[in-house]
């Protein structure tokens, strides 16, 4: 078995704590029973040279594995899922609809809610971000009510937990700060379920002890 | 071999076409030689019952092939890209490059770059749209820096040629109404040596064909 190392940031501030991008990358691991470490870096250090050479962008997570790397959170979790039965179907029509959920988490859902993340918790005090709010929050509204149309008495996305449902649950989670999401109790219900499992409850309590740990001088 | 159908709009104002996400797809096939038919729906239509049960956020593309149907154009590209090597290469590490790739186009450069085609074409007349176009610029200029720093010379985004590249360019046109892209002339080149290909310039002639043939009458 060769050895997996996630890396995330050292600290993050409160509001980000438990949505930082490595968590469903250690959340996929866990499920699929994959050990690994994690690796840390300094907020700073994002924009150093060697580690835009891992990540072209300078975020995180960035994933090792087999002395290879790879970013981009959404990749990460395929990658880990193709290992695992446990995150996706073996067959080729449940592989195929656990891509297409996963980009739907990403695509579809993930920009209209980080978006209104963005204007509550990035630039709350901004004057654009005050006027653009309610149309904002519409955009959300309308693809909660699609999702939730569509999950209709499933528990998850596909036929039983994938890696999708790993995706869909972090991005939901950028609006825990509103009550949008219990605005559908079916949505609702379906978030509380994928963020009940074990191995999801592990892995955030790790990324908050780990930030607790590291709590910058001057925070 | 089963029968492909693409479905995107019959019609799309002057601003979105050679923008409409069918495209994608469509220079997907292209590029695989893949045979295709095109399906088309009115805009209204999208919100029917049986339109969302093929696509559950009223959205084009609709793939559909061998008697299943599968939504979000990322993941249909993907799926056409598992067809043929012309779109992936065939081992597991450069399979890992172009999903991730593909994942960082439709996760890290398109939100940038769509927020700013929205704001510019979706909300130009707002003040919000207004105050906020300054700092999103600033947004997408950040993202595109990084990108052009990783092309660093060379033509396409993994080794050669791919699925990930067909996104990237189909996510950098929806800034063609600026002039962004040119203030990176490795990302301008990137970008003109993508939409020179042949596959690409018969599906943006067809699609916008397709839209000449069907002008609503009140249009």
């Amino acid at each position: 078995m060769d050895k997996i190392t996630v890396t995330g940031f050292r600290w993050a501030p409160p509001f980000a704590q438990g949505l930082v991008r490595d968590l469903r990358v250690r959340w996929a691991l866990e499920e699929a029973g994959l050990p690994y470490e994690v690796g840390v870096i300094d907020l700073d250090e994002r924009n150093s040279e060697a580690y835009r050479r891992k990540q072209p962008f300078g975020m995180v997570p960035v994933f090792e594995s087999g002395g290879r790397g790879m970013f981009e959170s959404g990749a990460i979790v395929h990658q880990i899922a193709t290992r695992s039965e446990v995150l996706m179907p073996a067959d080729a029509a449940g592989r195929a609809d656990t891509l297409a959920w996963m980009f739907a988490a990403l695509n579809t859902i993930e920009p209209p809610v980080f978006g209104l993340f963005a204007i509550d918790l990035l630039h709350g005090q901004e004057q654009w971000a005050k006027l653009r709010r309610p149309t904002a929050v519409d955009e959300v509204k309308l693809r909660l009510g699609q999702l939730a149309a569509c999950l209709d008495g499933r528990d998850h996305l596909v036929d039983r937990f994938t890696a999708a449902d790993i995706l869909m649950t972090t991005v939901l989670r950028f609006i825990r700060h509103t009550d949008l999401v219990a605005g559908f109790p079916g949505l609702d219900a379906y978030l509380k379920r994928c963020e009940a499992r074990p191995a999801f409850q592990k892995v955030l309590g790790e990324q908050i002890e780990g930030y607790a740990r590291n709590v910058p001088m001057a925070a």
